[in-house]
């Protein structure tokens, strides 16, 4: 019998890690793809650093390609990204659109051509959006605008002739706030009620990628946690 | 008496080089920003091309500010774009992202800036949309990211502390089909009635920039032009 396969992209920070965890505990075989090996994934492609997309982009395509080769993979969830504040006036704008741009919209779209490639029909692809980026983020304009960015791939991705195989879905999660350690460090007094658990993201993850609940295509999921208890809905 | 100051980004190609014509008719300075220099603006910053955003911009954002001074403009106005198609399954999708991000994503997050730094109390700054990246763009993957992008961006400036100087407004144009030489020529067999006159663009951001019908900060105007008619019209 063919193991189950997913691709984490990202799967060395704490979402990513987490969702590793989460389908190798289902007994899948779990590729990450990072800047650094997460040691729990059965196999990992290296991102090499690169101020060009395209370079980078071909360089990961094409060490997928060779992992892969003809084997085709279930699931690939696009969980990489950051955060970066910053007004248009902030004089870190451009550093900081510049770190958006890498961390969500460059691995959001390399992970779109992958699922072109390699997911089986009626896979899974997952992008990662914010529900912030749905209006304006005057605050934090480079990781409103590639969120926003991400969140309209996600749109095309569920048009006819988008690429992907067929019954495959791209469908994005909108969160508010991960419960991460590193968003615990820097927000100690904050209220975690309202921050979404990372296993509950993994578990939605599996269910969707098995064929619970997913949503249709092209969906932009909105992750809202409330007193401890978390939902998906879709946006309007 | 001071004369009124244009900045237009992108002021070499076709919309640009109509509003340099158009501004300067009025009697207005005009300064020009692209690859290339535009005889007929009275000034010129011409753009480096480089793989590296934050290179690029602080090249620009250098240059802007040794010819400005302390000199303010009236407005800027950010018509630099193209368009390159192509679903996420193209080979291409790489190649035809990165040149929509340079051309419409870096330049619009440029512009904004600048905007923050040199515009008058009450100025304006225009970005270029497109109406098609309202929605999914399953052909034009790239091009529908950068222009989701830069619709976004547009909201963000309106917020309250974007970094605008006070009574300053940002307003984004989602045209259709331009009506440019260079559509003309690969598209010979279109109706021409649908595209919108560059002339109408550039006479309405004059009258935007002198206050006639400015539309609210953050507004994205569709510009739709049917049987040589055109309107512009605020997406709810």
């Amino acid at each position: 019998m063919a193991a189950d396969r997913v691709i984490v992209y990202g799967g060395k920070g704490a979402l990513g890690s987490k969702c590793v965890q989460h389908f190798k505990s289902k007994g899948w075989w779990v590729a990450c793809i990072d800047m650094a090996a997460n040691e729990e994934a059965h196999e990992n492609v290296l991102v090499k650093m690169s101020e060009s997309f395209t370079e980078q982009a071909g360089q990961v395509s094409t060490d997928v390609a060779q992992l892969l080769g003809e084997q085709k993979v279930d699931a690939i969830l696009c969980v990489a990204g950051g955060w970066a504040g910053g007004s248009a006036g902030s004089k870190d704008l451009y550093k900081n659109s510049d770190l958006m741009w890498k961390q969500s919209v460059w691995t959001s779209t390399i992970s779109s051509h992958l699922a072109t490639l390699h997911l089986k029909p009626g896979g899974l692809l997952t992008l990662s959006g914010a529900k912030a980026a749905l209006t304006g983020t005057g605050g934090m304009v480079g990781y409103g605008m590639a969120k926003a960015a991400v969140h309209q791939l996600c749109q095309s991705l569920a048009a006819k002739n988008s690429g992907l195989p067929s019954g495959a879905a791209a469908v994005a999660i909108l969160p508010v706030t991960l419960d991460t350690p590193m968003n615990r460090k820097f927000m100690p007094d904050a209220d975690f009620g309202s921050w979404t658990p990372l296993e509950y993201v993994a578990e939605m993850f599996f269910k969707w990628t098995t064929g619970a609940d997913r949503p249709a295509s092209g969906s932009l999921m909105q992750i809202v946690t409330s007193g401890g208890e978390t939902q998906a809905v879709a946006t309007q």
